[in-house]
C-alpha cells in the first residue's frame, strides 16, 4: 500500500510514527511543510521537515516534542554573548549541526529535496520525506502593530514562538506559494498513492500551507483514492498549538466540523472527530464527507496506531 | 606609548598577555595574520584572530592553546554522525558560535574588519585587533602528492592540523597576498608607532604572511621606530609547534641566527636570542642587528612579560 501524507511538525510526526507502527509494510511518502522555514543567524532551518525526521529517526526530544534529544546550548549561549538574536528561537548544538549542514549543502547548489533526501540517509526514518517544494515559501502572519500603528507581517515563527500567538491573527500569508512549484516526487507520490492521508496538523499553517503550492490541492483532487483526515481540534480546542488563532484568521470556527468543511468534500472524502465530538459527525456527513467518532489523543504510540488504522480503515470503506 | 605587533595564533596570543602585563599604559594594536583562515562547513574560521581574542579576552582553553575554555563538541560530534568532513579539524560548539556571528556580518556585507572589531567588543582584548587585510589570502603548502604522482598544494591547516607537518614543505604559498590590501587602519598603527614588534610567532607562516601583504613590509621598514623581534627558534628548534619545517621550505635554518637574517638588518632593528644561543648573538650583530640573549620561555605571563620588557629595553637601546 502506498501512503501520502501531508504533514507539519509535532502532530504530523507523531501521527507518522503511529501510522507506521498501523502499516509496517506501506510505502509512506510525507509531503512536509516548508513554510514555517527560517534563515536565523544565517543558516536555513526547516523546523516541520527536523521535526519528521528527529522524531520518526529516534532523535527527537519526547518531552519538548521539538528538537534534539541529550541536547546541548553552548552556542545558543555565545551567541547571546555576542548580543545576536533572535534569542527567541530554540536552536541546540545538536540542531544547529542539521542546519549547518542543510545551508553548505544549499549553498552548494542542491534543491532542499535533495538536501533532505541526504539528511535522511542518516536518520532512515522509514518514510520518504519530500519537502513540499523546493522553492522558498515562507508564512506570514498579518497582526496589529504593537505601537497601534497599524497592520504588520511577522514571520510565522516570530508569532508562534516569539509572541505564542498571544495577539489576534488578521490573516496568514504564504508568502511565495503563489510563485512555487511542488517539489520532484511529490505530484508523481501523489498520482500513485492508493490512499492520502491529513493527520491532525495545522489545518492553516501546515496542510493549508502545503496545499497552496500550485498543483498539489488539484492533484489530491483529482486522485482517484480515498483522502482522510484527522481532526486536530477536538472538544472546540486544538489538542496542541493555537490552531485556534489561525483558524480565526481565515474564518473558520475551531470545530472539528468546521475544519472539515473547510478542507471540503471537493478534497475530503473522509474525516474522523474525536469520541468527543461524536454529535457533530452528522454536520460533516451533510458536507458531503464520510465521518467516525473515534479516540484521537495521541497519548502513545499504540494510541496513535490505533487512530492511523482508523483511518485507514475509513479509506477502505469509502473506496468500498 | 604605541606599539605595533605582528601576530600568528599561540606564541603571539600568549606573548600579547605578557605584553600587556609589561606595559599596562601602552596603546597595543595587533596586525593578526589571517593567511590560516579556512572555510569549513560554509563558515568563516580565523583561527589566529580567535586565538588572540580568546587570549586576552578570558576565553581560551589554556591547556591546549587553542579554542574555548568550558567547551562542548556536540556539533562535531553531529556533523561526523552526518558523515560531513573533515573531521580533523578541532571545532567546538561555543567556537561554532564565533564562526556563525562572523560569516553572518561577512554574507551582511561587512569588511573582516569591522567584523573583528564587533567580536571584539564582545571580547574586550584590551589590544586594537586588525587582520591584515580584509581580502581574502590563504596559506597553502606545497607537498609530494602521497599517490607519488608529483606535487600538490594543501591548505596551510591540512598541512598542520591534519598532517602535522609530518612530511617535507616545499614551498609556502600565500595565495592571494600579492592583491591583498592591508586591512584599515594598519598603515596607519605602524606609521603612528612608537615601536614595533615581531613576538616568537611562526617566521613563515604567521609573520611572514603578514608581510606578504604588499605595503606593510615597507610601512615597518620606512617607520623611524625600532623594530624588535623575539626568536622562536630557541636551541635549534622551535619552541613549538613545527616551524622548522616550513623553516626548511623557504631555505631557513632552524637557528635563532638564522631567523634574524631571514628578516633581514633593513626591517629588523633588534633581536632576542634565548640564553641557550647566546653564542648566536655575534652572527645576529654582524649581520647588522643589535641582539641580546635573556630568557625566552613563556612558561606563565610573569616570564612572558620579562621577555615583553627586554623586547621593549632593547627598543630604547636602539632607538637611543
Amino acid at each position: 500500500m502506498r501512503i501520502v501524507v501531508l504533514a507539519g511538525g509535532i502532530g504530523g510526526a507523531r501521527f507518522l510514527r503511529g501510522l507506521k507502527q498501523a502499516a509496517p509494510d506501506a510505502e509512506i511518502t510525507v509531503v512536509g511543510n516548508t513554510g514555517d522555514d527560517i534563515h536565523l543567524f544565517g543558516l536555513k532551518v526547516c523546523p516541520d521537515l527536523d521535526t519528521v525526521m528527529y522524531t520518526l529517526g529516534g532523535g527527537i526530544d519526547e518531552e519538548k516534542g521539538w528538537g534534539r534529544t541529550g541536547e546541548t546550548w553552548s552556542v545558543k549561549e555565545e551567541l547571546a554573548a555576542y548580543g545576536v538574536g533572535p534569542d527567541w528561537f530554540g536552536l541546540g548544538d545538536r540542531d544547529f549541526a542539521t542546519h549547518i549542514v542543510r545551508t553548505q549543502m544549499l549553498a552548494a547548489g542542491y534543491p532542499l529535496s535533495a538536501v533532505t533526501e541526504a539528511l535522511c540517509a542518516r536518520w532512515r526514518p522509514g518514510v520518504r520525506l519530500i519537502p513540499m517544494s523546493d522553492d522558498r515559501v515562507e508564512t506570514h502572519v498579518l497582526i496589529d502593530s504593537p505601537d497601534g500603528s497599524g497592520r504588520k507581517a511577522v514571520h510565522f515563527q516570530e508569532y508562534w514562538v516569539r509572541h505564542r500567538a498571544s495577539m489576534p491573527a488578521h490573516a496568514v500569508l504564504p508568502v511565495g506559494a503563489d510563485r512555487a512549484a511542488p517539489a520532484p516526487g511529490v505530484l508523481e507520490a501523489i498520482g500513485a498513492a492508493d490512499v492520502v492521508l491529513f493527520p491532525p496538523s495545522n489545518p492553516v499553517v501546515s496542510i493549508g500551507t502545503i496545499l497552496a503550492v500550485p498543483g498539489i490541492r488539484e492533484a489530491i483532487a483529482d486522485a482517484a483514492v480515498p483522502v482522510v483526515g484527522l481532526s486536530p481540534v477536538v472538544g472546540g480546542a486544538p489538542v496542541r498549538g493555537m490552531a485556534d488563532k489561525v483558524l480565526a484568521a481565515v474564518g473558520v470556527e475551531s470545530t472539528a466540523a468546521a475544519v472539515a468543511r473547510h478542507y471540503g468534500s471537493g478534497l475530503l472524502d473522509g474525516w474522523l472527530v474525536d469520541t468527543a465530538d461524536a454529535a457533530s459527525a452528522a454536520e460533516v456527513e451533510e458536507a458531503g464527507i464520510r465521518c467516525r467518532a473515534v479516540p484521537l489523543m495521541m497519548t502513545d504510540t499504540d494510541a496513535t496506531a490505533r487512530m492511523a488504522q482508523e483511518a485507514l480503515d475509513l479509506a477502505e470503506e469509502v473506496r468500498a
